[in-house]
């Protein structure tokens, strides 16, 4: 059955390491996936995780490592001597290897790859360095399987006993010519049922064969891997000579730190953050939209203070200052939301912008007319029949205004290549207060003819 | 080379679809990956679109369907016979065969599944139907390899090559006992690898199986796989007999709409919407939200109008009534959105509620303190050194409190199990904007000695 996590059992578990009871530890944790063991270490204290790791199974203590918390995993490392972390290296696949030194200044780097004793590992390491976090190269990993065209079965299997030995997860057996180029793509399940002494040639697939460049953007090696079902991809360089594979549980978590990015910068956070960020780094990341939100409202204050004259007459125009500005952003947000997603999808390539605002229009004007109908009667009822009608053509013009802007903007951004997730969240809220400041109030005096 | 669609391509297809130049369209568009055929079909009118699907491979047609927008698909099938859609479940997966019919009325079911001519393939969409859709049943298909436990090698290979023809994509073999019961599995590897007469029981790894009963929440599904790196994960019933398996790239699926809903719930919406729905099925899923805007927007009138006095005395205070409102939703929505992403991701599952609060606070202590200051020397210049007071310590105080509320709300929420992601979004906004204006006018009418 799967573990779960109880208090009772990190309870248990605390009291095992007070008492070293390695006994109970080992029955009780170290037979554990090292999922769930990464998992525990980071509900306990620094000593006591260091500690349960020591004790872990060496083969196991790498993916453990990967498993953690990308904080408590730089702690833990900077524990370890450079000898340490270079057995920790072999025992890693290469992509996670780089991945995890490459936190460490040049100078360690060089340190801990002289102190790797398999000189493949380490230039394979070495290579994987080069490429950027966020491509398909530094994506990659070394470990996959690959077969010459020429080969005949019988070969091909015992050529692929000694790659597989490094290869933790075989998913696709990729089929090279002399010159590693890269041809086609070949089933285990069809060498399983093949005759010992069939080529290769015959075998293998060479039609709609998926690749991607080292230089491939992550998000672009996710979309495609999502579109077309793969589960491991193979990465080429210019010369289209195969260099690596990602597989699809990298490019899960590529989907999620995505799909956590949007939703940050949706709700104002410019950088990415973990809840267990520095206060400093957290403070930082929100800053840039506050300022935003803050330059809004002293623009706001501008447009409200050049109608003082009508403010101070009518004092009930600001009773609804707060409805206008609020109702502007909601609408705003929401059109554009589904604009950014449908964007970032890659849907509706050639449906053309003018049906989207169209499409929006229509939407923002039932939904305006019915809402004004309602603020009408209240207003009406709560103060005068002036008001009722000065704050539900207002709301209703900002209303249809917001659904356009919040649509626009997005689309717009997108075109000049900025990130349209920008769009959503406080920039479309502080555009919509100040623009819809202005109808409301500008309707007001004219109404009541001040 | 990856296929890309574009305008040009578009125009040539159109033409020779006009022309019947069959050729060309054999050419150019049949021998395209199924899924880029699909994308070709959604920007085709519904005509030109049927013809293409009519002509491409049988032994496609199916993964077409699937990959076609919901609406477009529906609308496809209902042009078909119920033979003809009868012949396209045969040809596809389980799932997806069971997820195409569900559509369909419950007469129309039966009729369908009444001309499926192999009656395995109709026992298992009829098993499939019965299960919820956002469940591990409503989402495993019965396409799956299994290995019983007293097996030789060599048997298994014969076997396997029996089952393996209707299983499209192996990724792992799952090894049950003779009454079926889940017990562990085996890498297609080191079957490769093993001799003939080695038995299953001494090659399969039965330690940290992991797989999820038919029951279990899709979402549930979808972390399980992520957190534990898998490619498929064996589903069981009851009793732990292995009824069916799922495949990663379901649960991507899974968890890019899962992301998309979370999305949207931040941005006010509040049903799953894609850009192509219906005008009144956009506007109805906005209304809640909207509806709550306004209320907040009719509380904000009534906390306003009941500093009237205030307001005609120093019209200046409503100057910055925008600002204040604009603020505690910001930094409301930022807090939120941290709290929500990291219940949403399952973590700090021991991590102390007062410490998140204890940390919102100091960030909103750090940025409280230099916005107001910004914002004490704009309100002094702008109108005079008391606005400045009243404003910088109205600011200073609302984003100490939206911060601590939009931290709070969350983990409320998430206590008494209702998704978080409601948090987000217009009711902290709300809430924030009346509490802000309270706080507001109070410290105004105060220091201004009203």
């Amino acid at each position: 059955m799967q573990f779960e996590l109880t208090k009772e059992y990190l309870d248990s578990l605390e009291l095992a390491i007070e008492q070293q009871d390695r006994e109970w530890i080992r029955t009780n944790v170290l037979e554990l996936h090292y999922a769930d063991i990464a998992g525990i270490i980071c509900e306990l204290n620094h000593e006591d995780g260091v500690f349960l790791y020591d004790l872990a199974d060496e083969s196991v203590q790498g993916d453990i490592l990967m498993e953690l918390d990308e904080d408590l995993r730089e702690l833990m490392i900077k524990s370890f001597s450079t000898k340490e972390i270079a057995e920790q290296l072999e025992l890693l696949d290469s992509d996670d290897a780089a991945d995890l030194i490459s936190h460490f200044s040049q100078e360690e780097v060089e340190e801990i790859i002289a102190q790797i004793t398999d000189s493949e590992t380490a230039e394979d390491i070495v290579d994987l360095l080069n490429y950027e976090s966020d491509t398909a190269g530094g994506l990659m990993q070394k470990e996959f399987i690959q077969a010459k065209i020429d080969w005949p079965v019988d070969r091909c299997v015992v050529e692929l006993r000694k790659q597989a030995e490094e290869v933790e997860k075989i998913h696709t057996i990729y089929v090279v010519d002399d010159k590693n180029k890269l041809l086609g793509f070949l089933s285990l399940k069809s060498l399983l049922f093949a005759s010992p002494k069939t080529k290769i040639k015959d075998l293998y697939q060479d039609k709609n064969v998926i690749s991607v460049k080292t230089s491939a953007d992550n998000e672009d090696v996710a979309k495609l891997m999502e579109k077309y079902d793969l589960v491991s991809i193979p990465v080429v360089d210019l010369q289209n000579k195969l260099v690596g594979r990602i597989t699809i549980d990298d490019v899960v978590d590529v989907i999620m730190d995505e799909a956590e990015k949007d939703f940050q910068m949706a709700s104002g956070i410019s950088e990415n953050i973990e809840s267990n960020s520095s206060v400093f780094h957290m403070s930082r990341a929100r800053m840039p939209w506050l300022l935003i939100g803050l330059l809004g409202g002293v623009l706001s204050a501008q447009v409200i203070s050049g109608f003082e004259g009508g403010i101070s007459a009518i004092p009930a125009l600001a009773f609804f200052i707060p409805l206008i500005t609020a109702m502007g952003g909601n609408v705003g947000v929401q059109s554009s939301a589904i604009v950014v997603q449908s964007l970032a999808r890659g849907t509706d390539q050639f449906g053309s912008v003018f049906k989207k605002i169209r499409k929006e229009a229509l939407v923002a004007l039932l939904n305006g007319i019915l809402l004004s109908t309602i603020i009408f009667s209240f207003a009406y009822v709560f103060d005068s029949p002036t008001l009722g009608f000065v704050v539900s053509i207002s709301l209703f013009t900002v209303i249809i205004f917001a659904a356009i802007f919040g649509t626009l903007i997005p689309l717009m951004l997108d075109k000049y290549n900025i990130d349209p997730a920008l769009a959503t969240g406080p920039f479309i809220t502080t555009l919509n207060d100040v623009l819809g400041l202005f109808i409301y109030l500008t309707i007001g005096i004219l109404m009541f003819g001040i």
